[in-house]
């Protein structure tokens, strides 16, 4: 199935307790299509803007990640600002919009018969736009974050309507629902329309909600967390990545998705930035599969 | 394999944020007794005041638990008082020793042949004497907390030589290791004796670290939780008592003890105090066991 992620590519200037990195090519798409592409083709949509080297655009292409969606425009790309203690909880320093600010994002023609489409953590007003300009899809699946449940609650409602599956960590499903217990903070969310609810809990592992079944996954058990950065992201790349190469959304091809999101952000996490994760080969990715079936079964 | 326990009988005064309850019959060793005792009979050994009531002297003959060794002696039972907020941490409101401040535990003859022995959170010194008057046990097992981890330390390693599995919370490794990473802190504690580590993560389930091996496993996916008290001791409760059942300690019996440790605790958070557990059925913890085969299976 064709896969189309809507998100953004940016720059980071991150501190861990591992060290500071400035100027990392970051964004919710970058990492998204850097892990979807490992199972499926993927259709990218964002904004850069004309400071982006060539070098990284040539490396989307390398990957072989369509970019025929990314515009570039005239000014500065997206810089976020980010630090992270030892509980690896992002707290944004500095947020400087740039190009993204006028983001009005265009979905090209080849762009418009998509099935399966995912809208990274944008303002939910964006995500329904972009929506609106695909015909059909199959699958559409959404993230979202503290700041746009607390400034456009309604807005992210009504959109919910539209979705499949909605990706939130756990904090937010708390935020958005009301609820303090995740079960009932995911039944509370269903009811705005996704029939599907996937919670990430960083370290704690994930969830996956659906009307009868609960799906519970915890985190592979790392040594060496550098960089929590696109975790999510990767996650989220990959379990629909894995979806759009098997075509059909049930519960097994969901909660092996859910495995191989899990697996993936592992190599996110262990370098500053995306290298990792696009260094990653298939051998190694299957290697820390079976490990992790070690780790968890009984 | 026989069993034995040595830790607190108690009266809790406890606040949740779905309401307080006084005088609940608590105590390490009453949780970790009551899961225990579904699985393998077990011996304890503990120390409770005059003014404790006959008829829970006969709650504990009725569930088939030997009580030979528990000392009524002159004076008040120990009192716990403690708060939980939404994130279920405890915080100690106050503790009334009482009784306990001189507790000398003596092991009634017929328990000195205990084959498998758990030291329940007590001072360090304590848990080392109970454990000389044991005769060559085959496996020993023993929890802390971080009161004793602040205040002895030494002691607590030293003790830890001649302990086979370690049950402690996270931040529990966290503080004993000086580790923030929860596989190094696990290595790092494996260092002072104990071949495997078994890290308590309340609503993010359990790892057991062993030298060549982890196993991580999540928490059930309760709706109501109304009072986490004694779902740790009703943890090791239940591994230990399923251990005991089974004879042999391997990778294989552990975990399959771990999920009945995860499935007997969410019993026990069910309700205020022991109740839930002391009532649970074989059949109603089967059916939750298959529950969760289905919550996690992949």
């Amino acid at each position: 199935m064709s896969l189309l992620v809507v998100g953004s590519v940016a720059f980071d200037n991150l501190t861990t307790p591992f060290g500071a990195r400035k100027e990392i090519l970051g964004g919710s798409a970058t990492y998204f299509s850097f892990a979807a592409r490992f199972f499926s083709p993927v259709r990218l949509v964002a904004v850069v803007g004309d400071d982006f080297p060539e070098k990284y655009i040539k490396l989307f292409e390398d990957k072989g990640i369509d970019i025929e969606g990314l515009e570039i425009a005239r000014g500065k790309t997206f810089r976020w600002e980010g630090e992270y203690d030892w509980d690896f909880n992002a707290k944004t320093i500095s947020t400087s919009l740039n190009v993204f600010a006028d983001f009005n994002p265009k979905i090209p023609k080849a762009y418009k018969n998509s099935e399966f489409v995912f809208l990274a953590n944008i303002d939910p007003d964006l995500q329904a736009k972009v929506l609106s300009q695909v015909k059909n899809p199959e699958l559409v699946a959404c993230d979202t974050m503290n700041h746009w449940i607390a400034s456009k609650q309604n807005n992210l409602i009504k959109f919910l309507k539209k979705v499949d599956i909605f990706f939130l960590n756990d904090a937010e499903a708390r935020q958005l629902s009301g609820e303090k217990n995740l079960l009932k903070a995911a039944k509370q969310i269903m009811k705005f329309g996704p029939k599907r609810i996937i919670i990430k809990k960083g370290e704690h592992g994930s969830l996956l909600f659906a009307k009868n079944s609960v799906f519970s996954v915890p985190a592979f058990i790392l040594e060496e967390v550098y960089d929590p950065t696109g975790a999510g992201d990767t996650f989220a790349g990959a379990v629909m990545g894995y979806l759009a190469k098997c075509g059909k959304v049930n519960e097994k091809n969901l909660r092996n998705a859910i495995i191989y999101g899990n697996i993936m952000a592992t190599f996110t996490v262990e370098e500053f930035g995306p290298w990792r994760l696009a260094r990653v080969t298939r051998s190694q990715v299957e290697k820390r599969v079976r490990e992790f079936e070690k780790l968890t079964c009984f």
